[in-house]
């Protein structure tokens, strides 16, 4: 056994994973005390020690993994996700980097893919996407015209909330969680286009349609998965039980009956 | 062949439509662009030539299927809504028709009709409302005797928000989307008026379970055709093929018993 | 045939209700009238006279019907509520019953014990309440109990909000809308008492959920009620067939093969 | 019967529920009129002295069950719950503990302990909360990250609504909810951060998308148990009976027929 198999084999044990659990699990409470003014003033020192031990072995595990399989390494997604994470922690915490510094947080979703009943919730929320493309897609579509609309009828009276594409984008989203889209957005507006609510109300009724719709559509598609999943197997055996039992009778009537030319009659009768 | 069945060829050939979607998404980034001054201060004629260029595609396009089709151009109702989307375009823009030149980003709408997949999104939630129309009309019902009585209730108190039929009207779709109902609307008219909320708590709870049972109703309906159109074709054809073999079973073993009156016994069994 | 009778089957005929609802219907329309200021400024005495019109047309139905019916006339519930919004309009319009002016809308409600279409939905909501009876009731409950707390907690600091049984009900009310719950009520509640929110987040958790349930609840019984209507009657139809055809073919082969005690063996199975 | 025995039985008969239901809720009855300032000024030592005389009441109650059942009292959950709340009236009231006051309506919630339907609706809910247990997890993981980051990321400039964890993950339950969100939070922290709703338009998407899988989860799991309750049991006491038969007519044809090796036919034909 070479040492790349022996370190594949102890890096991939069951012990190495719930190793590498506990310190996901006290990388997050460490990471949760760093909110803290007051505990990093006692125990600033100790807590970011604690935090670059975390960091350090998450880099030991990983640089084994990479050894132990090189660029194969990089074809499972979730090998990907952790080589991301733990680059942005040892990318140097600049000023303009700080937001850097506040995703090291993101390390505590490797719980999720070591936790193999969380990862099968993502990926059933994963799965239920493609079946929502197309009306992602048309809102998309809606989101667009309407947000063009807004700019080019609003921009000039109302620059903070349509003055730009993205901006009125934001404020139809806003509009669209129904979030003080009345006595924040339209009444002021309406002071100034009386007819604007022309435009709002149906926005309002299109996208909320638009959101309904995924819905449902979530809800039929989850209720058939677990409908056909459930009773069909057992359905079709039964069926095809039945129906070889009864093939099986008129066979043997036929045969009892010395009657010839039975398996033209029964070629009739399914054609029928 | 005639110039007009060569033109009707050309212009519904796939080459064209997918030249034409091209077109549809590149004036729709173009129209996008618009909304943006400084792309406008810097490209501003550009702009406008490349937009005025696609309207022309569009005419042209247009201008080709009537000629080629005549009057049953517009039995398409696409059709028709092409023709309304350029002929609005062709309007000149003066100053009261600035919302004319808002709506040509509705242009982009036209990918829906070339897009199979999104048409019958689209077509899934038209099919979806005429099921819901008795509601529709039943909260219209609801909505004009709420605004009635909002009127003659609030009117002299808050002008602003009950002052005419359309006002009420507004602000109750408002309160139904449960946007600053309370602390917005209701608790202000409760300072003048102790017992509003006698009139608005009612309005809120008949409206939201009115749209709770949309909703109901919605799901329902596309559980039962999902349901309907996947299982009971494969449950019918065997059901007819379980009673087809059973009664050939039985004719067989009355004529090996040599029985008269069978069709007879087997009426009365049908019937009973 | 009696003049009661004549007048009972003149009133309920065809005709008498398309020309009622005419009456409702441009009633109505005249209701709307009366809520603009311009149009009663104009045509102010032919409208109240219009509506005075109306209001003598249903008074003239309901006496005849009265009359046709007598007691009986009470014993249908649309008549009961017929008579009395025609009373409430009957009512003199002093200034502390300007009330009651405002209640002649709800005659537009009649609309819908006419339409048989719109009755059914109807029907089918309020067919939907007592499955729902005892969320409500629990609903209830948890509105009593937090309210009292509420009460008990913060009438002191907030006596807007909070201040009475009924007030603090409104409140939880507007909270469980979710409406300003937090901007508008719990963080101005937490600036007094900062633990505030370990009575005000359980509520939201605990209301909401419930609501769920109640929508959930109404989906399943929708379902279940459109999916037995629909299949079952068919399946067990097709199902006695086939048992009745199966037992008949035993009947016969064991009369052919000439057994005995063939209904001992049949009973047995059943009872197995 | 030993004095034991006979103090139970009179605590668990019918009349002593009846009674204690009463009791429960006349006590809450007292408990609202103890919120109302007039009440209280007018007859406030009665009210104190009937809210006493209830809680004697319960003592007494508790008192005697805990002598008839001696330590298996504990053992049912609603009976810890009955002593704890009677324990908490019993406590001083001293300033501190006022919360201890309020928290004495809680005894209303013995009357769904009381009332079977109640109890029902509660179990129900309690059910169905196992099956949501992995989406609840992973809410709370979301909401921990989002929570860490936001507060490294905003404290400095919003230490009301992200100075610390908690404060963040409140922050950040008043978005999910949709309160306020974009007027009351995001727009005044993107004038500071105007890249951040990077941060909170995903929040939104993703804590949104999770709540629409709970309610889909729990429609779903809804419904198979009500469709399994009803319709499998029929189905499979039919199919049974079905295949027994089919199985009596072969063997009675094969006997008829004086064939051998049918048993070896049938396992083949099982087997395939």
């Amino acid at each position: 056994m070479s040492l790349r198999a022996r370190i594949d084999s102890l890096v991939h044990s069951r012990r190495a994973q719930v190793f590498i659990t506990g310190v996901i699990l006290f990388n997050a409470f460490i990471l949760g005390l760093e909110t803290s003014r007051t505990v990093m003033a006692v125990a600033g020192p100790l807590i970011l020690a604690l935090d670059r031990l975390c960091l350090t072995i998450f880099v030991i595990e990983i640089g084994m993994k990479l050894f132990a399989r090189r660029l194969r390494f990089f074809a499972d997604g979730w090998n990907v996700f952790d080589f991301v994470i733990v680059a942005i922690a040892l990318m140097p915490a600049t000023q303009g980097l700080s937001v850097l510094r506040a995703l090291r947080i993101l390390r505590l979703l490797r719980i999720v893919s070591v936790t193999p009943r969380l990862r099968r919730v993502v990926e059933g929320f994963l799965a239920a996407l493609p079946g929502m493309a197309s009306v992602f897609l048309l809102m998309g579509i809606i989101f667009y015209i309407f947000a063009v609309m807004a700019t080019k009828l609003f921009a000039a009276s109302f620059p903070d909330w349509f003055g730009t594409l993205g901006g009125s984008a934001y404020s139809l989203f806003q509009i669209m969680t129904l979030e003080s889209w009345s006595m924040g957005i339209v009444r002021p507006v309406m002071e100034v286009y009386p007819q604007a609510w022309l435009f709002f109300v149906p926005f309002i009724l299109v996208t909320t349609f638009a959101v309904m719709n995924l819905v449902v559509g979530l809800i039929v598609n989850s209720m058939q998965e677990a409908h056909s999943e459930e009773s069909n197997v057992a359905t079709e055996a039964y069926r095809d039980e039945v129906l070889a039992r009864l093939i099986a009778i008129e066979k043997r009537l036929a045969e009892g009956a010395g009657g010839g030319g039975t398996a033209a009659d029964e070629s009739d009768r399914r054609a029928g």
